[in-house]
C-alpha cells in the first residue's frame, strides 16, 4: 500500500500532461500533507515537523555577521561566486568536521543549497532508473523522495537499537543482486537517525564499511545531527574510518539555521569534480550572501558554545518526551536517543498511525505517521515524535493529548 | 567539433567511475574554463563574464532590509519555509511582472534558487533523454548546459536582428518530427538576448506563439533582462500574450543582485504544482533568509529607481562598447542591443575566436568565444562582449586591446 497519491493535475484535464517526463509522472504528493496544514495552527502541539529551535540563536550575533559582511565584502556577497563554494567557508567546514574526527582537503568539499541538494546531486551522479539504493528501514522521508524522483529502487535494510543491521545488509545485497539489480550506494544516517533516533554502534561501523568495500558499494553518510549529542559524542564517523569509499553530507541547518540553505558534501576528488558540474548546471553557484554570512559567523561568534546551547535545549526536550511517554503511554515502545531531534514510537500490532492522525489533530496534537519513512508502505504501527521545536511543557501536553486517542 | 572535453576524472583511474549514471558520463567541463582563471586577474579587462554591476546598489539599502528582517521576522528568516516560496514575495513578484504586462495569480508563481534552478526543474519536468528542445542559435550557455545534462537533443533555430526566425522555427519543427524526435518546448530569451543582444519583434512574438500553439509545443520564456532596456521598453512579453502555453522565468539577479540566488517561475497551475514537488525533492525550500530580505527590499526601497540607475549605467557601457568597436574594429559586424548585457560580434569567415583567445588574454582582454553558445559547435567566427561589469573607459581599452589581436 502506498502512502502517496497522484496529484490533482492528473485528473483535472491538464493540457500539458502528455508532455511530462516519465520521471515526473511518478512525482506524488503525500496524502498527509493536507492534514499538516492543520498542524501549523497555534492551538495544535506539533510533534510532526523537524524544525530546529532557531529562536535559541541570539539575533544580534547573526545581525553582526551580516553587517560585517555587507560592510567589508558587500560586492562579493551580492555577486555570483564559484560552483564549488567559497574557499574560506570550505576551510571552516573542515574545522567543523574535525570535531567528528574527519581529516580532508578543502578541495574535496563542495558547498550545497542545504544538504538536500547534495542528496539530489549525488543521486543524479550515481543513479540510472532502476538502480538500487540500500536504505535504512525506516529512513529520512526527504531522501526517499529524492531517490524516488530519480526512479531508483529503494531496498530497505533492517534497523535495531544499534542502528543498521550488518546481517540484513549482507542478505539484502545478495538478494538484490540475485534479482538482477545494480546496487549503487548505501544511504545511512549513523547518528541519532531520522526517524528512529538510533545510533550505529562502533563495531557495526567497521563491519558496514567492510561489507560495502567488499561489495564495491559506495557509502553515503548523512550526518546532520552528529554534533547535537546529549551525553557523549557519537562513535567515529564513517568518513573518518574510510576516505575513499564514503561520501559525507553535512549541514548548517541544525547547528546554525536552515533559512540560509547551506550544507556541504565531502567526497573523493573525482566524485567532487563531477558534483561541481552538476551543481553548476542546476543552480550556477550556491548563494554568496548565505555563504559569507555563515563564514563570518564561524569566524567571529562562539559557534561551539552555541551548539552546546542547542544540545542543552534538545536534551531537555528529549527527556520531556520520553518521560511523558512513560507517564501517559506506558504500554507503547519507544527509542531513547542520545542526540538529534526524534523519538520513534511503536504501537501495538493492528493499530494504524495514519488512520489515527485525524483524531490526534482533533485532539490538537500532530505527529508523523511511520509510513512516511518507508518506501514500501511499512510503518503502519509506528509514529515519529519530533521534540526539537516545542518547549518541554508543550511536549508533555502533546503526549498527554496523544494518549487520549491511542487505544490502551 | 565539440567545445567541451571530458573532465580529468575519466582518465585518472577514478575507482567509482563505473558507478556513474549514464547522464553523468556526458557532463563535461568547458575547455575555455582554464583560460578564464586568467580573466579574473586585475590587469585583464574582462568582457567575458555576465556579472551585474552590484556596486551600484547602495549598501545601506540592503543593510537596512536585512536589519529589519532580522529584527521583525528573525525566526521566520532563519527557519525552513514552503517549497513554493514565501507568499508575500510571490505577491510582490506579481508587481514586478506587471511592469511587463503580465497578469497572474500568486499561486501560479514558484520561487527558485535563481532562475537557473527553474530552468533545471522545468527541464526535469518535461524532458526524457532524446526529447528535443528548440533553442535559439546562439543561446544562453547555462541553458544549453542544463539541456545537455538532461540528455535532451538541442535543435537550433536561426536568429537575426529581429530575434528568432519564425520561418526557420517552422522548418525545424517539421524536420525534427520527420526525424522521429518529440519536441517538448521552445526555449527563448525574447529581450536583449544572451548572447546575441537582439529582441524579438512584436509581429514575430504573435507568430511564434501561433506556431507553437498549432504544434502543441510549450514556450519557455526566459526574461532576465526585460526591465534593463535603454531607450524604450521591449515589446509585450510572450506570457502577457498567452497564459496557457507559456512558462515564464524571472530573476532578481540582474535587477537587484545574484548573490541571493532568487528567481521565479510562473506557469499554468498544473505545471506549477508539479514544479513544487520537484523543488521540494531537490532543495526542500528556497532560502527564507534571501526571500525575506528581498521582500523587505521591495517593500521599503525605491526598487524602480534602482532599476533606472542600472539602466543608465548599462546604457553608457553599451555605448562605450559599440563606439569602441566602430573606432578600433570597423571591419567587424556587431549587434547594437537596446538593453541587457551583451554585444555579439561577428569576425570575417575563417577566423576562429577560440583560437584567438590565448592571444587576447596575453593582450590582457577577455571575451567569450561564440562556440560556447551553440550545442552543435557552430559560432567559431563569433564572440560575445559583456559590457555589464567594467566601467566605460575600461571597456574602451579592452576593445582597443582586442583590436591588436584580431587580424584586420
Amino acid at each position: 500500500m502506498s502512502t502517496n497519491l497522484p496529484i490533482a493535475g492528473d485528473q483535472s484535464g491538464d493540457h500539458w500532461s502528455a508532455h511530462y517526463s516519465i520521471r515526473a509522472a511518478g512525482w506524488t504528493v503525500s496524502d498527509v500533507r493536507a492534514l499538516f496544514a492543520v498542524a501549523s495552527r497555534p492551538d495544535v502541539v506539533s510533534l510532526a515537523g523537524g524544525m530546529p529551535f532557531v529562536s535559541a540563536l541570539p539575533q544580534d550575533v547573526v545581525q553582526d555577521a551580516v553587517s560585517r559582511v555587507l560592510r567589508e565584502q558587500g560586492a562579493a556577497a551580492l555577486q555570483y561566486s564559484s560552483g564549488q563554494g567559497v574557499l574560506k567557508l570550505r576551510e571552516q567546514i573542515l574545522e567543523v568536521m574535525e570535531l567528528e574526527g574527519i581529516q580532508a582537503p578543502a578541495d574535496n568539499v563542495m558547498v550545497t543549497t542545504g544538504s538536500q541538494h547534495a542528496l539530489d546531486l549525488v543521486t543524479e551522479l550515481l543513479i540510472d532508473p532502476g538502480d538500487a539504493i540500500l536504505v535504512e528501514a525506516p529512513s529520512y522521508v526527504g531522501a526517499i523522495g529524492v531517490f524516488r524522483s530519480h526512479r531508483a529502487s529503494v531496498v530497505h535494510v533492517d534497523v535495531d537499537d544499534d542502528g543498521l543491521d550488518p546481517g540484513d545488509l549482507r542478505a539484502k545485497i545478495q538478494a538484490t543482486r540475485a534479482a538482477g539489480h545494480r546496487i549503487k550506494f548505501l544511504y545511512t544516517i549513523p547518528n541519532f537517525q531520522n526517524p528512529a533516533g538510533v545510533t550505529l554502534s562502533p563495531a557495526r561501523r567497521s563491519e558496514v564499511l567492510e561489507i560495502c568495500r567488499a561489495n564495491d558499494i559506495l557509502v553515503l553518510e548523512d550526518n546532520p545531527y552528529g554534533l547535537l549529542y546529549f551525553d557523549r559524542p557519537p562513535p567515529a564517523s564513517l568518513r573518518s574510518l574510510d576516505d575513499s569509499g564514503v561520501i559525507y553530507l553535512g549541514t548548517f541547518s541544525k547547528t546554525l539555521a536552515p533559512g540560509f540553505r547551506v550544507g556541504w558534501v565531502l567526497a573523493p576528488r573525482a566524485i567532487r569534480e563531477r558534483l561541481v558540474l552538476a551543481n553548476e548546471a542546476s543552480i550556477l553557484c550556491p548563494s554568496s550572501f548565505s555563504q559569507l554570512v555563515i563564514s563570518e559567523y564561524l569566524a567571529s561568534a562562539d559557534w561551539k558554545a552555541q551548539i552546546n546551547t542547542f544540545r542543552g535545549i534538545y536534551r531537555e526536550r528529549k527527556l520531556a518526551t520520553v518521560n511523558a511517554l512513560a507517564e501517559y503511554l506506558p504500554n507503547l515502545r519507544w527509542t531513547d536517543p542520545n542526540g538529534g531531534f526524534y523519538v520513534w514510537v511503536t504501537l501495538p500490532e493492528g493499530l494504524d498511525t495514519k488512520a489515527l492522525l485525524p483524531s490526534a489533530l482533533e485532539a490538537k496534537v500532530a505527529y508523523t505517521p511511520g509510513t512516511a519513512f518507508f518506501a514500501d508502505g511499512d510503518g503502519h504501527s509506528n509514529l515519529r515524535l519530533s521534540f526539537c521545536y516545542p518547549p518541554a511543557e508543550e511536549i508533555r501536553e502533546g503526549v498527554r493529548r496523544l494518549s487520549t486517542v491511542i487505544p490502551a
